[in-house]
Protein backbone atom coordinates (compact mmCIF):
# COMPACT_ATOMS: atom_id res chain seq x y z
CA UNK A 1 0.00 0.00 0.00
CA UNK A 2 1.20 3.41 -0.98
CA UNK A 3 1.47 6.58 -0.17
CA UNK A 4 -2.06 9.26 -0.98
CA UNK A 5 -0.90 11.06 -3.75
CA UNK A 6 -1.67 14.29 -5.39
CA UNK A 7 -1.70 15.57 -8.71
CA UNK A 8 -1.67 19.11 -10.36
CA UNK A 9 -2.41 18.88 -14.14
CA UNK A 10 -2.55 22.58 -15.88
CA UNK A 11 -3.86 22.55 -19.15
CA UNK A 12 -3.15 25.27 -21.62
CA UNK A 13 -6.03 25.41 -24.54
CA UNK A 14 -5.28 27.24 -27.67
CA UNK A 15 -6.34 31.16 -27.49
CA UNK A 16 -9.75 30.43 -29.78
CA UNK A 17 -10.38 26.91 -28.43
CA UNK A 18 -10.97 27.68 -24.33
CA UNK A 19 -14.36 26.54 -23.78
CA UNK A 20 -14.46 23.46 -25.68
CA UNK A 21 -11.80 22.55 -23.76
CA UNK A 22 -13.27 23.59 -20.73
CA UNK A 23 -16.42 21.89 -21.81
CA UNK A 24 -14.01 18.71 -22.73
CA UNK A 25 -12.37 19.07 -19.22
CA UNK A 26 -16.16 18.72 -17.11
CA UNK A 27 -16.86 15.69 -18.72
CA UNK A 28 -13.98 13.97 -17.18
CA UNK A 29 -14.89 14.80 -13.79
CA UNK A 30 -17.90 13.03 -12.89
CA UNK A 31 -16.72 9.05 -14.07
CA UNK A 32 -12.94 9.99 -12.27
CA UNK A 33 -15.06 10.66 -8.90
CA UNK A 34 -16.39 7.59 -9.71
CA UNK A 35 -12.97 5.53 -9.75
CA UNK A 36 -10.58 3.70 -7.27
CA UNK A 37 -9.00 5.61 -4.86
CA UNK A 38 -10.22 8.88 -6.47
CA UNK A 39 -10.28 11.07 -3.17
CA UNK A 40 -10.45 14.53 -4.63
CA UNK A 41 -10.94 15.12 -8.20
CA UNK A 42 -11.69 18.86 -8.96
CA UNK A 43 -11.74 20.94 -11.82
CA UNK A 44 -10.51 24.80 -11.36
CA UNK A 45 -10.15 27.57 -13.60
CA UNK A 46 -7.18 30.67 -13.18
CA UNK A 47 -9.40 33.88 -11.68
CA UNK A 48 -6.98 35.93 -13.36
CA UNK A 49 -6.41 33.66 -16.73
CA UNK A 50 -9.47 31.16 -18.23
CA UNK A 51 -7.03 29.69 -20.51
CA UNK A 52 -5.20 28.05 -17.41
CA UNK A 53 -7.37 25.23 -16.36
CA UNK A 54 -6.34 23.21 -13.70
CA UNK A 55 -6.96 19.89 -12.28
CA UNK A 56 -6.12 19.35 -8.58
CA UNK A 57 -6.25 15.87 -7.69
CA UNK A 58 -5.89 13.32 -4.65
CA UNK A 59 -5.79 9.52 -4.60
CA UNK A 60 -5.26 6.70 -2.10
CA UNK A 61 -2.66 5.45 -3.65
CA UNK A 62 -0.15 5.84 -6.87
CA UNK A 63 -2.13 2.30 -8.02
CA UNK A 64 -5.30 4.18 -8.53
CA UNK A 65 -3.94 6.99 -9.83
CA UNK A 66 -2.07 4.77 -12.34
CA UNK A 67 -5.24 2.77 -13.31
CA UNK A 68 -7.45 6.17 -13.79
CA UNK A 69 -4.24 6.79 -16.38
CA UNK A 70 -4.81 4.14 -17.98
CA UNK A 71 -8.96 4.38 -17.91
CA UNK A 72 -11.08 4.20 -21.07
CA UNK A 73 -13.17 7.44 -20.34
CA UNK A 74 -9.39 9.40 -20.33
CA UNK A 75 -8.47 7.75 -23.47
CA UNK A 76 -11.69 9.24 -25.21
CA UNK A 77 -11.24 12.39 -23.51
CA UNK A 78 -7.73 12.74 -24.34
CA UNK A 79 -8.83 11.89 -28.26
CA UNK A 80 -11.27 15.04 -27.89
CA UNK A 81 -8.69 17.17 -27.16
CA UNK A 82 -6.30 16.15 -29.73
CA UNK A 83 -5.47 19.95 -31.42
CA UNK A 84 -7.06 21.79 -29.29
CA UNK A 85 -3.99 22.95 -26.55
CA UNK A 86 -1.34 24.83 -27.11
CA UNK A 87 1.23 22.61 -25.73
CA UNK A 88 1.06 19.14 -23.95
CA UNK A 89 -0.48 19.07 -20.62
CA UNK A 90 1.72 20.16 -17.66
CA UNK A 91 1.14 17.33 -15.33
CA UNK A 92 2.98 17.23 -11.86
CA UNK A 93 2.45 14.38 -9.16
CA UNK A 94 3.13 15.64 -5.23
CA UNK A 95 3.68 13.96 -1.76
CA UNK A 96 2.60 15.55 1.65
CA UNK A 97 5.30 17.46 3.41
CA UNK A 98 2.83 18.60 6.04
CA UNK B 1 -19.97 36.65 0.99
CA UNK B 2 -17.89 35.70 -1.79
CA UNK B 3 -17.17 32.37 -3.26
CA UNK B 4 -14.95 29.27 -1.90
CA UNK B 5 -11.40 30.19 -3.41
CA UNK B 6 -8.36 28.06 -3.68
CA UNK B 7 -4.72 28.60 -3.91
CA UNK B 8 -1.52 27.47 -5.54
CA UNK B 9 1.61 28.83 -4.55
CA UNK B 10 4.66 27.38 -5.87
CA UNK B 11 7.56 28.21 -4.19
CA UNK B 12 11.43 27.79 -5.99
CA UNK B 13 14.40 27.66 -3.78
CA UNK B 14 17.82 28.26 -4.26
CA UNK B 15 19.52 24.80 -5.28
CA UNK B 16 21.27 24.77 -1.68
CA UNK B 17 18.83 26.17 0.00
CA UNK B 18 15.99 23.75 -0.55
CA UNK B 19 15.82 22.28 3.02
CA UNK B 20 15.84 25.85 4.71
CA UNK B 21 12.78 26.94 2.44
CA UNK B 22 11.30 23.40 3.26
CA UNK B 23 11.27 23.70 6.79
CA UNK B 24 10.30 27.51 6.78
CA UNK B 25 7.60 26.45 4.44
CA UNK B 26 6.28 23.71 7.37
CA UNK B 27 6.16 26.55 9.86
CA UNK B 28 3.52 28.51 8.23
CA UNK B 29 1.66 25.24 8.27
CA UNK B 30 -0.40 25.40 11.58
CA UNK B 31 -1.24 28.99 12.37
CA UNK B 32 -2.36 29.60 9.06
CA UNK B 33 -4.59 26.27 9.58
CA UNK B 34 -6.04 28.24 12.51
CA UNK B 35 -6.77 31.11 10.96
CA UNK B 36 -10.35 32.25 9.82
CA UNK B 37 -11.99 30.49 6.94
CA UNK B 38 -9.07 28.31 5.75
CA UNK B 39 -10.32 24.80 5.26
CA UNK B 40 -7.05 23.16 3.49
CA UNK B 41 -3.67 24.65 3.71
CA UNK B 42 -1.11 21.58 2.74
CA UNK B 43 2.35 21.94 1.87
CA UNK B 44 3.16 19.87 -0.97
CA UNK B 45 6.77 18.31 -2.77
CA UNK B 46 6.96 17.36 -6.25
CA UNK B 47 7.82 13.32 -6.09
CA UNK B 48 10.31 14.20 -9.11
CA UNK B 49 11.67 17.58 -7.48
CA UNK B 50 12.54 18.16 -4.34
CA UNK B 51 13.08 22.16 -5.20
CA UNK B 52 9.26 22.60 -5.98
CA UNK B 53 7.37 23.22 -2.49
CA UNK B 54 3.87 24.09 -3.46
CA UNK B 55 1.14 24.72 -1.44
CA UNK B 56 -1.98 23.68 -1.62
CA UNK B 57 -4.77 25.88 -0.38
CA UNK B 58 -8.83 26.54 0.38
CA UNK B 59 -10.50 29.22 1.78
CA UNK B 60 -14.28 29.91 2.58
CA UNK B 61 -14.04 33.59 1.09
CA UNK B 62 -11.62 35.79 -0.91
CA UNK B 63 -11.09 37.94 2.20
CA UNK B 64 -10.19 35.38 4.51
CA UNK B 65 -6.93 34.88 2.13
CA UNK B 66 -6.85 38.91 2.01
CA UNK B 67 -6.62 38.40 5.79
CA UNK B 68 -3.93 35.70 5.48
CA UNK B 69 -2.09 37.62 3.39
CA UNK B 70 -1.75 40.30 5.77
CA UNK B 71 -0.79 38.00 8.80
CA UNK B 72 2.29 38.90 11.04
CA UNK B 73 3.07 35.21 11.20
CA UNK B 74 3.45 35.40 6.81
CA UNK B 75 5.36 38.90 7.58
CA UNK B 76 7.92 36.88 9.63
CA UNK B 77 7.97 34.18 7.17
CA UNK B 78 8.40 36.12 4.43
CA UNK B 79 11.13 37.43 5.89
CA UNK B 80 13.20 34.17 6.44
CA UNK B 81 12.76 33.35 2.95
CA UNK B 82 14.00 36.43 1.92
CA UNK B 83 17.88 35.62 -0.18
CA UNK B 84 16.94 31.69 -0.17
CA UNK B 85 14.46 31.65 -3.41
CA UNK B 86 15.46 31.10 -7.48
CA UNK B 87 12.38 33.94 -8.17
CA UNK B 88 9.21 34.92 -6.13
CA UNK B 89 6.46 32.52 -5.51
CA UNK B 90 4.36 31.83 -8.21
CA UNK B 91 0.82 32.17 -6.63
CA UNK B 92 -2.43 31.57 -8.49
CA UNK B 93 -5.77 32.01 -7.05
CA UNK B 94 -8.31 29.63 -8.48
CA UNK B 95 -12.48 28.73 -8.61
CA UNK B 96 -13.99 25.74 -8.77
CA UNK B 97 -15.53 24.93 -12.33
CA UNK B 98 -16.75 21.49 -11.64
Amino acid sequence: MSEKIRVIAKFSPKADKVDEVRAILSEFVEPTRAENGCVVYDLLVNEADPADLTFYEEWESAEDLAAHSKSEHLAVGRKKLEGLLEKPADVRKYILVK
